[in-house]
């Protein structure tokens, strides 16, 4: 028989230790984690950044990465975004009764990669079992902890008129690899997840730029356009972006056109935009092209629309960029 | 009609903007948390602890307490049993479709007011919605970060033979709360949990006796028979405990004599074991006692049996204390 996860392994007594034991600290164990106490000493100094984030995303593999991948990369690059290097997660689990071991493992073993690649450390943890039907497989809370890089100075009242907008890479990937999942899609080539950890990438632009770089934001969930949306209402400036400038791969903007969705809605796991100084445009485009040759400049700042982003198309039309309104994917991250 | 939390509130667009503001931002603001970045940032030196703790309690609303006080006090309290000082939280809701936006901000207040009272912050967040039937209500992970106090040595290798340890108040009380609610038991008094905030308490045993105090660790789930064994199951040594000692309030101890639960294995919200070296043994017990007068000393560490509890009946009879084996009480915290 397989074995699955039981309302035992949450009770907190011989069953949970098992667990513990067999799958967490055999995979995850560490110098600070294998202390076991209530919570992890970490000896720290300076500006830290402190983040968290659950993830619900549905389904919990999917082409590209699983919820545990996403788990350890959504939480580092929120702590990226803070321009910080993100050291430290916890990792909490609430698994439905049910579970099977072979897939919590699976899960687990993929945070454990993920977490080595992006150079961090999981160092404390919590797991709690619910009943069937009170879950749905399994969520995970990541919080992190990261040192902010002396040389950074990322906050939203930095941002000038005239800074220019770049994004690492096209948009839209992660939304349509879940959503092909769900809707049992089948494309010539497969949507892939662009799930990936940013830290390197944005360590190197501030290490460069310093605090010419003005703001970092990853675009998660609702997309690149509410990520822009969240900045122009809190500052006094507005927004132009060049339609052509955002790609778009072939295979997610068919994805897209078949559901009727618009990618710049839709959820990204490895994308990010940062609002940096013009002087330094051609500098920053070249780094961020060597990394992805389809990163780009997707549009600027400007004081001449508060509060307003204004798209421009290839043909020189214009419209208005509206908020998300109403839930377009829900479970996407 | 009664407003609802629905799909939309976690889509990440405009809804999501509107509860963060008209709930999260007016009830938890502050000049940390209003910089609604992708993280906080900190300014904290030396040795810090960090914690995490997903809450999944039900009922959310219970005697003495709801989730909300056991998310903040629960990892207020895990920072402390580290001897830190806890000082910021995150606060991370996973909510199911449905749940009545009025219970969501009696929460939310009630959060608040808990962590005002342990002096902690809440500094940065995260709301996911999940579809019906793929949660239960609400479920809260918390993470916090501490300051390690100078004077603080807490380490399970610390513990040495002889060693005498206390708890700091009645045992069983939060478990049968919860459980009475579930049940519809009716008692001549009620039972109220015991969630509470310790790090007061904690921060005047170790500035007073230092590394004196050789280890802390509050008995939560699996209740105070399993921590202690998950202390002898890492050391070479074992407990003796006194069971006129262990005290249970009336109307606990009969609620549990009706379930047929052993109040050493019933979680708790507010109790903590304190392990300290023998020569401070009556001091300890006073400062304790000046803050619960049930407060007491029910065991001390033995190299006689090593990696067992021992405990001795007010009539001198010895029986061991097993591991609890199985689940008791699921989602009682």
């Amino acid at each position: 028989m397989k074995e699955i996860i039981n309302l035992q392994h949450g009770g907190g007594g011989e069953e949970t230790h098992k667990l513990l034991t067999n799958v967490i600290f055999k995979h995850l164990g560490n110098s600070v984690l294998n202390v076991k106490h209530d919570g992890a000493f970490l000896n720290l100094n300076g500006m830290l950044a402190f983040s968290t984030d659950s993830y619900v995303v549905s389904p919990i593999f999917f082409k590209g990465g699983n919820i545990g991948e996403l788990a350890v990369n959504g939480t580092v690059n929120d702590l990226s975004m803070c321009g910080a290097e993100p050291k430290y997660l916890s990792l909490s689990f609430i698994i439905e009764e049910g579970f099977p071991m072979e897939d919590f493992e699976k899960v687990v073993l993929s945070i454990k990669k993920t977490a080595e690649n992006a150079q961090v450390q999981i160092v404390t943890g919590d797991t709690k079992v619910v009943e069937r039907g009170k879950g749905d497989k399994i969520y995970i809370n990541t919080s992190g902890i990261g040192v902010v890089n002396p040389k950074a100075d990322i906050k939203i009242q930095n941002i000038r008129e005239k800074d220019v907008i770049f994004i690492n890479a096209p948009i839209a990937s992660h939304g349509m690899a879940i959503m092909s999942e769900r809707e049992g899609l089948q494309f010539e080539s497969d949507i892939v997840s662009d799930t990936r950890n940013l830290n390197f990438t944005v360590k190197k632009l501030i290490d460069t730029f310093g605090d010419k770089i003005h703001f970092l934001r990853d675009a998660t969930r609702g997309g690149l356009a509410s990520i822009l949306h969240e900045i122009v209402s809190e500052i006094r400036l507005g927004i132009d972006l060049f339609e052509e400038n955002i790609k778009v791969e072939d295979q997610v903007r068919s994805a897209c056109e078949i559901l009727g969705l618009d990618p710049v809605y839709v959820a990204n796991e490895g994308v990010f935009a940062c609002i940096a100084d013009e002087t330094i445009a051609g500098e920053v485009l070249a780094m961020l092209r060597s990394e992805n040759p389809n990163a780009s400049q997707i549009g600027s700042i400007t004081s001449e629309h508060p509060s307003k982003i204004i798209m421009e198309s290839a043909f020189g039309g214009k419209h208005v960029v509206h908020a998300l309104a109403g839930e377009q994917l829900p479970r996407i991250c």
